[in-house]
């Protein structure tokens, strides 16, 4: 029952998405300003049944409940979030590349849609918002599936902001929803091969694993951020202190904070001591390899599981390596292609390391914080990737795009 | 057993992967020399292994035997083929964007090596030597698993190339073989997530079904070709029927080739009966709708199941259309993502096809046996893919790249 509903749904979007084709940039813009404005003259309800979903989730540990709550400023933000996206140029119908053959053929590169797009999410409800919202944007179908705590608040969005992008001209049936709380509408929804042409899942490592391993469509996922922050022997040290501090402090609970600090031998006395009992003032727990705990009596010692542990708190791994080449095998080795720096003066150190660690993003003296779409200029995020097909790094409108070619002649034929 | 060697094949091409990041352009045009002249030196081995496997294949029919046979001519193709490879730019390290940020960080994007790729394929062992050229070309770690049929051969070829790859500067493990015929060495293969990065599956649609169905790792693939070719009421008929020939009859054994011909209803009169004559004195033979039937007497019925169908042969399926829009609509139905075409002297109409039909490559007013590497001036070419994202349409060198970011800073941190 449950996987002939989804399949429904997917059949409707797989619809709407070629519908959408036609779709001009303008008409984009207008769908996603009449889900905006829908959404603003829902606040009342949504917040409401926020409520009932807070009430009804009585389980949840604190963090879990932050994360499920709308209050007012959280709503006017997800409104603004749509608002937002019509500035941004969504470059579908762009030439990405041009060329003509001897016979005169011309080719072009063309950028389009996906096609339909399944999000599956946990309990944060203002994602049901912004994912929809960057789908759209991009004249591709969508297919939410939000966590069972928040489904009160996720039905009360997608009410609004569906009525509001139908009244606009969006195609029936772009904005599906799987009102199952069940896990097989996940299941279902990653098994619709042919009708949905990606996945997309945010949330915990676990939720990641268990869509990817289900799935027979492609995904395009984060499984952790284990990043890692070099610090050479011909680094100036002040800066080396001050992108620590705000890899490892900043806002610890993050994708793109540092998890393992990698310094190279030669500084091992002159900075570390220095630098972790600066740290351990920050509140910052020490877990660190031999040379470490000899430096400093308060670190403790770190165990394989902790090179390949994305804390997301105030828990630093350390080790002090021989060379520029070790750090860059044990980042090769333990790091999940999230984020990786290195801090140094010596561009030959520089170049090595950009070019040799296998990453999403590499960092030349700059904080692995930076690892976001909004940093990098992108205007909206769906996410960032640790996956190196389609998308890597962080991901803005274009990830939800793809390309065609279009091949133009005047009766050319095969010899 | 099968499984802890094809890993031990994986890790050795994974930590391969890893050095060959350093590798230059040049050092990896040595290497493909390299790997050129050890083939060239082993001519006479590699035939006679090959016809070991002729000898030993007394089941397979005509086709199969043909695609099987390494000739002297096969064989030099094979060695020009990788010495061709030289006299491309792989385009790693190019940067293919670059920016700065108002805090100073310049980003770039950066092409790099996708990592470890392994190639699945049938019978033709000359995709032993292309294969492993293409992803070594592009600094990729390859691993091979051909079929047992052609297991003496591809063992030769893998001893010739690898020989010559090494001693010209290719790192350890670059070149992977699987030597076992049995299945469990293609399951153990695509099982191994994290050390594998891609499969590319060469062969029928059985075989490719297999793979993706039991793949862990990302697979880029080609099921089919259900090629299509829709004449406008505004066509240009002599341009129609040089088209229609060309697509259906020039080869119609290759994925690129026409399976279905639509015809507007206004031209169903003056142009389907010539039209259909010239085919069936050509050889092919013609299954159409009810409207294509009542036309021409040796129109057979076009079942559901034409529709769907790559015959690879001569047999056209033939449906009359009421409008663009519904041609649209069947190709959208039925067709493969391969190649469609369109023959219009109608800008709206051409403009509309292109956008709306959901395919790799749209051909305006010219043969579907254009899209491939070569005619699209790729140089070579590792396949053709129906698949949206990665790459889509014929694939070269590029389709065996990814991208990084690099970030350079001075000491920037996050507020």
């Amino acid at each position: 029952m449950i996987e002939q509903e989804v399949k429904k749904i997917a059949q409707l979007a797989k619809q709407a998405s070629l519908a959408a084709m036609n779709l001009e940039q303008e008409d984009r813009k207008r769908i996603i300003l009449g889900m905006a404005d829908a959404l603003a003259d829902s606040r009342g309800n949504v917040l409401a049944q926020n409520q009932k979903d807070l009430d009804l989730a009585t389980e949840l540990n604190s963090a879990m409940r932050d994360r499920l709550a709308l209050n007012e400023a959280r709503f006017t933000s997800m409104v603004q979030g749509l608002r937002d996206l019509v500035k941004l140029d969504d470059k579908i119908g762009q030439k990405l590349e041009s060329w003509v053959r001897p016979n005169g053929l011309k080719i072009s590169k063309v950028r389009v849609p996906i096609g339909v797009i399944g999000i599956v999410y946990e309990s944060r409800p203002n994602v049901t918002a912004d994912a929809a919202g960057l789908c759209i944007r991009t004249s591709n179908a969508v297919i939410l599936r939000g966590g069972k705590e928040s489904i009160n608040s996720n039905r009360a969005i997608v009410e609004a902001v569906r009525k509001g992008g139908l009244a606009a001209g969006m195609p029936e049936g772009m904005l599906g929803f799987i009102d199952f709380v069940e896990r097989e509408g996940v299941k279902a929804l990653v098994e619709q091969e042919g009708l949905v042409d990606m996945i997309i899942p945010r949330g915990g490592e676990s939720l990641i694993r268990a869509v990817t391993d289900m799935s027979k469509v492609p995904v395009l996922k984060h499984y952790k951020g284990v990043c890692h922050v070099y610090v050479d022997k011909a680094a100036k040290l002040d800066l080396a202190e001050k992108i620590i501090i705000n890899a490892k402090c900043q806002r610890p609970g993050v994708c793109n904070a540092m998890e393992t600090l990698l310094v190279h031998k030669d500084l091992a006395q002159s900075f570390l001591p220095h630098m972790l009992n600066k740290l351990k003032e920050l509140g910052v727990e020490i877990r660190g390899d031999k040379s470490t705990q000899a430096l400093v009596s308060f670190a403790k010692p770190a165990t394989e599981e902790d090179w390949e542990t994305e804390y997301l708190e105030l828990i630093l791994a350390i080790k002090v390596v021989d060379s520029l080449e070790q750090a860059i095998e044990h980042i090769n080795k333990y790091g999940s292609m999230h984020t990786d720096a290195i801090i140094s003066e010596d561009k030959a150190a520089l170049n090595l390391f950009q070019r040799a660690v296998d990453t999403g993003v590499v960092m030349l003296n700059a904080s692995t914080r930076f690892n976001d779409g909004g940093e990098f200029g992108f205007g909206a995020e769906i996410g960032i990737s640790t996956d190196k097909l389609h998308a890597r790094g962080p991901v803005g409108l274009e990830g939800l795009t793809t390309y065609k070619y279009v091949v133009t002649g005047h009766g050319q034929v095969r010899e």
